[in-house]
């Protein structure tokens, strides 16, 4: 029970059935599909050369089958990973270069450790760093960057760079070399991905085709893009054109070893390995969850951790690059029927099979259908709306976000994203420092105790009643202070300070040394402090400690018996 | 009135009277002859020559008595910021060379300038991130290591370091060089100032002196020690026997510059200015607002940025090194009978002076007196009950507190409270991710609702109540999304869920998106999400979204309204 926690694959493959395995054939067969142009076109933006995208696309999927918990998850090479590798990637070697893959594996088997890590001490909580405007205002900045750093394929020309000025500099200095050749073969596969976008689903539609399966038609596109491209560009030869082909891919399987890196190296990328793992995770999770909620089906994120991070180690042993759980693939994999993780499994013999017979016509193919295909594809993950709707609900989320989409597009993905979490934390502390608090008086004739400027209410000038709405923590704890303190100087007779605390589930100790300090100051103003409607578990806690016997004043069980004893001076008349 | 705001002078100069400036006038005495030797002391443990710490005696109170809101705030050289000044300079330079000159002042103008530039933005919450246990553990930790680190001074042997380790190797390598002459004038010094702290006061009481005049007597016990040891110095020509004394000190007052400082020793000292900066506000905002709060005056922490930012620069611009509010004088400023900042300006008058005609006498100090000072005046930072106190109280926040300490004493202290931070940050976002969420059910023939698991309710198989006792922001908002999945996934039969929110005070963007999600996600699984007891302000917010046209429930005014709609079916009988 308790393995098989550890090892979901225990938890479905006892029962698997061959209803199962026919729907999770036919999934497969699909997914592989769409991946091989997509493992492809994502090492060639990561940087690397063409066959890692495949590596990547192996052990990585089998491994996940064993450890993940979600059932439709397709998980291997992604938009934004592989855009973060090349940003970590390009300060250190020449991208392509021997010391760049071993660069991108390092950043796998990192990757793969911190989130087995994390899986391992539950710190899967560690992902709400990202807050959602972060995330995704650094989505649709990396989209932007991924299809500004593509375009230089599609026109043929030179060009380098991780942030949009950075781009479109190198473009704009190469931009009289433009080769026809290549952009009639880029500009034809977007048009073409487009319109199969846009037109070949209603179409499909109309033709009386299932919504699921045209969907997943349409989604095959670029394979036939890769296709048609590549027996394009055999037949004419279009290498002598200008037009840049994938060129010699190694056919085989990947060999399994650990890289020859020197500590400096998993220093130097700690820090990219941590954004890409927490990024990943973020993006991976979301998707799983949506995915699972749709057949009432339950993912465990520390489970996930572990699940993603052993396909990262799987990917780094066999040579890939980091690797998460892609949104479009899983949502074709999950259309097209995939019942288990075994449908991962079957993707993964499809691309190994793909590694050994394919790649003599994988060099025919043109970089410009790849970079066609990355632009198409991330066109998805640039969600402006999002930005007004942010914006619309709130000035500090938008605030953060627009902080890390500036970022992101102006300087560099890991600038953006540390950014943004800083700003996100910054802002949450700005919010929760300054809690709602109220100066409250009785509703005549009655026990219920309201805010002064809001209701009539009778009030005392020697006491006050202050409500606090909010836990009492490090970050407010100096309010709370400051609020006290300015209320004893603005009214002098006052003798007798209430803290109303019916919505403090929490008081830690930077607010337990507050409130000793506030009883101290009041004390030395000559002003006692007493507290009421204090909550079980918060009372337990203060026991603990001498704060109660500190207190120059009394706890009360509610503001009224506060009001009895203090106001209208009849302690226990009525109770 | 807008001008006073920023000028507090104005605030108080335009009716400065005659008794006032009595009451100031003694007070500043006390203080300077407190002062000299702190000053000398804290340049000493700086690394710095002893000119430096009364150059950051003058300028400084004039500076911070115009702009500061403290009237009894004692601005100067301390401690800690001493001990981080020599911790930062130290990679850089040799103490006491030139360059390290100039890093103290780059220090001193750069967190000058950040704390000015907090204030002019408000910004003061920022310091909310030193939760309590972590400043507290810091200062300890600090204490330990500034006691430790003058012991080479009290036994005349040679030592570096600015953590225990460092401190101890090299204290133990120069071991067998003792000097005795030293350890005589060291040993002496230390227990005649114990005597003073423990044994003068009560003497002092007996002999029917006011409790605070001997507390004040008891606090000028240092400049004694300096006296009669430096006469004893010149009196025996103790540098003869190797007691390393203060040595020449240019006389005359300060020369205002700017330092002749590269960009690059600006960046490298940027961490450090700010860790600076935010340890000292800290640390002089507490004890302005103790201060402050015996005789109901009001301190204002922006301003109060200003105005030790304000002093960070004038000690900057006259050659001294960094400054904050002191413990230790401040509260000696206020037993005296300070009034009003003015005593400040009187005690810069007096540091002047002795830098003008003292500095021969000084030249005769030995080290050792001043070694014995710091040790004495740091050990009231060391503050070991509170580590157990936290204990007591909450594992969480020692868990801070510990890690804090031990770095800062293992480590640096730059190390230590960074640490610090990041860790009270991540686990109050690990304490927050999980709220206190509880299903609920109503109580048979009322319109209350209670946990299920404490108390006797009526449920209904189809509808579940879920109340979330926390406001909904980032941090939590995914672990909403798996409470609901996990009940949706539990319950088969379910067909409704109401959110109950009476406690959730915001909904950030984040929150918003997981209440989308989880709408989506329920209404997949075939489950109507439906709230209840929203608060106006949130639901003023949620209004602006599409998210309440999304919602595939209702939004009920209290749970009560849920029930009745949901269970007994009979909406809008009884209302």
């Amino acid at each position: 029970m308790n393995l098989s926690r550890y090892l979901p694959v225990l938890q479905w493959s006892w029962r698997y059935n061959r209803q199962q395995a026919g729907s999770d054939l036919v999934a497969a067969l699909i997914v592989t599909v769409m991946l091989i142009p997509q493992s492809l076109a994502y090492a060639l933006l990561a940087g690397l050369p063409a066959q890692i995208g495949l590596y990547a696309s192996i052990l990585p999927l089998v491994v996940y089958a064993l450890f993940g918990t979600s059932r439709t998850l397709s998980v291997g090479p992604v938009a934004v990973a592989s855009l973060m590798t090349a940003a970590a990637l390009a300060p250190l070697a020449q991208a392509g270069s021997a010391e760049y893959i071993v660069g991108a594996v390092v950043l796998a088997l990192m990757s793969g450790l911190m989130l087995v890590l994390m899986g391992v001490l539950r710190l899967g909580f560690l992902a709400n760093f990202l807050s959602h405007p972060v995330i995704s205002g650094f989505i649709t900045a990396s989209g932007i960057v991924i299809a500004a750093s593509q375009l230089k394929h599609v026109f043929g020309i030179t060009g380098s760079g991780h942030n949009l000025f950075d781009i479109g500099r190198s473009l704009w200095a190469s931009a009289s070399s433009i080769n026809l050749a290549t952009l009639a073969v880029g500009v034809s596969t977007l048009v073409f991905l487009v319109l199969a976008r846009t037109r070949l689903k209603p179409g499909l539609l109309a033709l009386g085709v299932a919504p699921q399966m045209a969907d997943v038609a349409t989604k095959t596109a670029p394979i036939l893009a890769v296709v048609l491209t590549t027996l394009a560009a055999w037949f004419w030869q279009l290498q002598l054109q200008g037009v840049k082909l994938v060129g010699h891919v190694p056919s085989g399987l990947p060999q399994l070893t650990w890289p020859q890196a020197d500590w400096a190296l998993w220093q130097q990328l700690a820090v990219s390995a941590l954004l890409i793992s927490v990024v990943g995770f973020v993006e991976s999770i979301s998707v799983g969850q949506t995915l699972a909620a749709k057949r009432r089906q339950r993912i465990d994120p520390d489970q996930e951790l572990i699940g993603l991070g052993a396909a990262n180690l799987g990917s780094g042993i066999s040579g890939g690059m980091p690797v998460t759980g892609g949104f479009s693939r899983s949502v074709v994999n999950f259309d097209a029927g995939a019942e288990t993780p075994a449908a991962g499994i079957y993707t993964a013999v499809g691309i190994a099979v793909a590694t050994l017979f394919l790649t003599p016509a994988i060099a025919w193919l043109p970089q410009a259908t790849l970079a066609a295909t990355i632009i198409v594809a991330v066109s998805t993950l640039i969600d402006i709306p999002a930005l007004r709707r942010t914006l619309r609900y709130s000035r500090t989320d938008f605030g953060a976000m627009l902080a890390t989409i500036v970022l992101t597009l102006g300087h560099s993905v890991e600038a953006g994203i540390i950014t943004g979490v800083a700003l996100s934390l910054g802002l949450f502390l700005y919010r929760t420092s300054r809690p709602h608090c109220a100066v409250v008086g009785r509703v005549p004739g009655s026990e219920h105790f309201r805010n002064v400027l809001r209701h009539k209410v009778d009030v005392c000038p020697t006491v006050t009643f202050l409500r606090v709405d909010e836990s009492l923590y490090f970050a407010n704890a100096r309010f709370l202070e400051e609020t006290v303190l300015d209320i004893v100087t603005s009214e002098p007779q006052l003798t007798d300070l209430v803290l109303v605390c019916p919505a403090v589930n929490l008081v830690d100790a930077s607010a337990l040394e507050s409130l000793e300090a506030i009883n101290e100051r009041l004390k030395d103003a000559g002003v006692r402090l007493h507290m009421s409607d204090v909550k079980g578990p918060v009372m337990d806690r203060l026991k603990r400690t001498e704060f109660c016997q500190h207190l120059s004043g009394d706890v009360f069980l509610s503001a009224h018996e506060g009001w009895k004893a203090l106001v209208t001076g009849a302690k226990n008349d009525d109770l």
